[in-house]
């Protein structure tokens, strides 16, 4: 029996604080007996941490190379548009949270599926005939992450199985064996719809497609999506779609919201302002839920709403910057990063091209360029990670292996950097190769050439 | 075989996009047999999101009573003290939101686990000679919450216990039964630690002591803190110190952070700008990781650091804000608040507790108080929510029942209203009980009184 610092009226007067215990309600404490408990401390991490597992952060961390110290350093491994200075958000997006913190009315909680208002601007900013969005379609997370991370938590139970991209974002996988889900890898590159298909089966509870891609900067055509789709309906599964690169195409290529194209499938939309509006640290991130067919229903609405009762939605000043944030941003904002990211991916495409040995894959949006290693050209490395260990230790130039993307034999190139480092680093990996490159055993001529 | 929007050196020259289908790599895709799915659509919510249960949500959804058209609505429900506008946050900690915008150095991503700046910077405003603390010691979250919920997914498995306090918040529970832990309760007002230590069994994974406690305002006294210390280093348990309202107590009361009191029981405490700081919306929280025998050793670090890698981290602009906001905010900023809310405190007290069935429970720190209600008295009301219910409907007075911290017949009031608020408040709830106060049988000398 030990006193805590309460008074109560029952005590009469206030009584001096800390040494009185008080007995509020008629119950009493039942002691019951003592159940052995081996009193050795022993604190393991639970099954889901040691389940919850970043492959970047694995692989990466387990290089250990230092870069060359007679060249600088030229980072090419993070999707962070604004490491480099080169690429500052819109003077109006900062004025916005500026504006939203001198309000003073965005410092209490938000409901925890975001303000009515926020939710409203980003319904009507999304909205169109083909994929109406009402506020109540939209929930407000924790950037995109939490976004996927609630899309799977709401629909898929341990023991089912998802389908993911490969190459692909690595948190799919990461979140998704948190959550003892397991995952099916489709092909992204050498799309075959019936791949995917076979794919499926009665653990499968949903369908990840994520367009503009990370990593190859692919974006789908409205055939192939209706395809997809199609895909969909015919097995019944709901697609989660990464859209967070949405928008961010390049002229000659359209983008198209998965949700715009579909009259049945449910679609929950992921997105997020890091990639567009160039502020991944912020965190803000959406869900819009398209379910014309009724097929989620309130249930797995009501789920999410649930969910985000856990830890109650992204920062305020954000939320409370967003109708600005979409309202003013000028055009010209988007259309000079995107024409920046096009003469990047243009310059690094082309130099690469004719780097023997190495095949890229031209970029149609997002911020990012795969490069295939044709590794039997390259004896001296076993793999993607030795070939990008290695361009490291010599060249100082850092680029994420395929294996972060489950795809060997290729590296990722971030075309985020300013202009003369993305030259100078597509001549340094020039320089790397050819010192590199050894003619495959009975294709001289190829070398010849 | 469908194209989408992709390039490569082997087509030769750059074909017209949308409609190439390139197979990149040598590998073939495997159609294989269709696996029976059945055609028809069923998307159910998964057993995380149905288990994932917050039942203040819950109570209070389902009061379906309207506030009595005649009198303004008082809502002492919320533990939000930024609603009635009187208690802004000091303007240094928006002025170091501003700065941080400005200075346009806190856009990116920032590690999942938060800056190393900002990390040290609240090391060493938690250091001290008994709770030594370094940046390695510190995880950034999205608020408290998320810091709560790391330390469940990271020290609990599903089927394993943890210990919380009732009355108690009820989130604990909520993130509890989201990871498939059960709860067992442990008695807050009657503190008795032979209870609590007989709670205790194998499967108990940590104990969660809540101080200053919401929802009683209690403050636990220093021997207090070391016996409970005792009961989790006898039974090799260690402790999740939830010390969001930590500091906020009022001058008669001497608040001890618990790791300051222990040299091996290790103690994940969790906190955040919310509750002193007063900018609850804001969504940064962290988790103080004190560990001086290494029990929990890299192994709890690591676990921790991967569970952040999910949805990374809090907002940079607030992680950027930080060390401004714990060096300038001046003293007088937290006297201010703690006095106001002292004052509130005492003022809810003495008036309710002259108000014939209720006895107030006088906090000494936190922003609460709780009221025993003697149901007995009041036979028209079955309970604490029906009580709480008619409040409404009858007085505009929203307050809520003891219910939502599984502590039946009270209910908590929010003393951060302004006071003319508390005051009218106050006396809405007196003329509540003097309308609804029936002598219990028996004893009608007491009601003559
Ligand atoms: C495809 C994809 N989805 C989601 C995310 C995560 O976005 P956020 O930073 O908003 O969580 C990223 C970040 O790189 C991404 O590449
Ligand atoms: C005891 C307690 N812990 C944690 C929290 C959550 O804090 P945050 O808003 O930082 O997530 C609250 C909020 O009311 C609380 O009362």
């Amino acid at each position: 029996m030990d006193p805590y610092t309460i008074h109560t009226k029952e005590s009469g007067s206030l009584l001096p604080v800390r040494d009185v215990h008080v007995n509020i309600s008629a119950r009493s404490s039942t002691p019951g007996k003592m159940k052995g408990r081996k009193a050795r401390w022993s604190v393991k991490p639970s099954d889901m941490s040691n389940r919850t597992f970043n492959p970047i952060r694995a692989i990466v961390d387990s290089m250990k190379v230092k870069p060359n110290p007679n060249k600088a350093m030229i980072s090419l491994s993070i999707g962070d548009p604004t490491v480099f200075g080169n690429l500052p958000t819109d003077p109006e997006v900062t004025q916005a949270m500026k504006d939203a913190l001198d309000s003073g009315k965005y410092n209490g909680y938000a409901p925890s599926i975001g303000y009515l208002s926020s939710r409203e601007e980003i319904a009507s900013y999304y909205h169109c005939a083909k994929a109406p969005l009402e506020a109540k379609d939209v929930i407000l997370t924790s950037g995109c992450s939490e976004a996927i991370e609630l899309c799977l938590a709401v629909l898929v139970n341990p023991g089912q199985n998802i389908l993911v991209p490969r190459p692909g974002f690595s948190l799919y996988r990461t979140l998704a064996e948190s959550l003892g889900i397991e995952v099916k890898l489709y092909n992204l590159l050498e799309i075959d719809l019936k791949q995917m298909e076979s794919l499926i089966d009665e653990k499968t509870a949903c369908l990840i497609i994520n367009n503009p891609s990370n990593p190859c900067g692919s974006v789908f055509s409205k055939s192939h999506l209706q395809k997809i789709l199609a895909v969909a309906a015919r097995q019944c599964v709901p697609i989660v779609a990464d859209e967070i690169y949405g928008d961010m195409v390049f002229s000659d290529c359209k983008y198209k919201p998965l949700a715009t194209l579909s009259t049945d499938v449910p679609i929950l939309s992921c997105g997020g302002l890091a990639k567009r509006w160039l502020v991944p640290g912020w965190r803000l991130g959406w869900i819009l839920i398209h379910d014309r067919r009724d097929i989620f229903g309130n249930e797995i609405r009501d789920g999410l709403v649930k969910l985000t009762q856990r830890i109650l939605g992204p920062c305020t000043i954000v939320q409370g910057a967003l109708k600005s944030i979409l309202r003013r941003t000028p055009q010209e904002f988007y259309h000079n990063t995107l024409s920046f990211l096009k003469a990047n991916a243009d310059l690094c495409y082309e130099t690469l091209s004719s780097v023997p040995g190495l095949q890229p894959v031209c970029p149609s949006g997002a911020m990012y360029l795969m490069v295939g290693i044709e590794i039997e050209h390259f004896p001296e490395f076993e793999d993607d990670v030795e070939f990008t260990e290695r361009l490291i230790a010599e060249q100082s130039v850092h680029c994420l292996p395929g294996k972060c993307f489950e795809y060997p034999n290729f590296f990722r190139v971030v075309i985020t950097v300013p202009e003369v480092m993305m030259l100078e680093a597509c001549s340094r990996i020039q320089e790397f190769c050819e010192q590199h490159y050894h003619c495959a055993e009975g294709s001289q001529e190829e070398c010849d050439k």
